[in-house]
């Protein structure tokens, strides 16, 4: 959990002894591709942190196919945060890209974390407004760029996610067909 | 600025006295309709919280265009995040939409009230969660919904919105032109 502790001294600054009490509040998962954390219509309980590996988190649309919303990788935590707050039930489903290490942790559990490690209320406010601060520029661009923009855009911010991630779900993320993204890379190919 | 006090209450414990050193780190400034708070290409040195009234973000796209991607009215707050937290230039402009009573702080200044104040670390830990939560549910509106049902959609949830503010920055948010929202709006009525 070395990884974890180097994450957390970016933000804020905390001793061995209180890190290992902070990490007591969170449960170790290992994951399988393709493994589902969390299920639409199920009460959404938990937010993770992906340690190694990589989730994404997608909707099922009218036309019955998944759309991606959401990847995070190593560093970053996922959950359908309206749900999570209110703790009711998602329409989201959360899955594992990869074979992947996380630390969970339910809604009680992190009242419990901020009550005892009032520090951790600077760690979660740096990390939502890190969040809310990309998902803003991200609005911009769904407003701004043409798909084929969007595309090249992603790929010049994010080029190891391009290597990193199935074709069919940067696919699924822009809101291309896997046909129209193939269509695309061998126009900038060209 | 009773206001700004229940609203805190909402989601913290703050006394009386605790709240009138709290509210010495902010500035209150009176605004005019269409007055501009940050201008694009300057450095964004301020988060806004609206105490009465309305403003709104816009960036000008390559057609010489305002497009508003967001509206801050009463209880809520507005930045461009990403160049406030880093003390960049940003490339929004903030306007307000009526006249307007705002609660403004500049980043040091609010540091220094995060260090004296440790609650407004929760607070605004809350503040950004909310921000963010919202903003996940709006991408998934941007991948869903035609432009005709994110109009519905709006006036369902924000019907005091529709109400309140001019018909031409609607659709600018919601990236219609003024005469296509006429037209969903005469096909509604029908």
């Amino acid at each position: 959990m070395e990884s974890f502790k180097a994450h957390l001294d970016k933000f804020i600054t905390i001793s061995d002894e209180e890190f290992t009490s902070v990490l007591s509040f969170f449960e170790v998962r290992e994951v399988k591709k393709k493994q589902d954390l969390i299920l639409s219509q199920e009460v959404c309980r938990s937010m993770f942190f992906v340690v190694k590996g990589c989730l994404r988190k997608f909707f099922v649309n009218e036309k019955g196919v998944e759309q991606t919303t959401e990847f995070a990788i190593e560093n970053w935590w996922m959950t359908d945060t309206f749900a999570y707050e209110r703790q009711i039930k998602t329409d989201f489903c959360i899955q594992a890209v990869e074979k992947s290490i996380i630390l969970e942790i339910n809604l009680q559990t992190q009242e419990e974390l901020l009550k005892k490690h009032p520090v951790m209320e600077r760690y979660f406010r740096m990390i939502y407004q890190r969040a809310y601060a990309a998902s803003e520029r991200r609005i911009r661009y769904l407003y701004e760029m043409t798909r084929e923009e969007l595309y090249v855009n992603f790929s010049t911010l994010y080029p190891w996610f391009i290597q990193r991630i199935p074709q069919y779900l940067i696919a699924s993320f822009l809101g291309f067909t896997p046909e129209y993204l193939s269509e695309i890379r061998a126009k900038l190919r060209s």
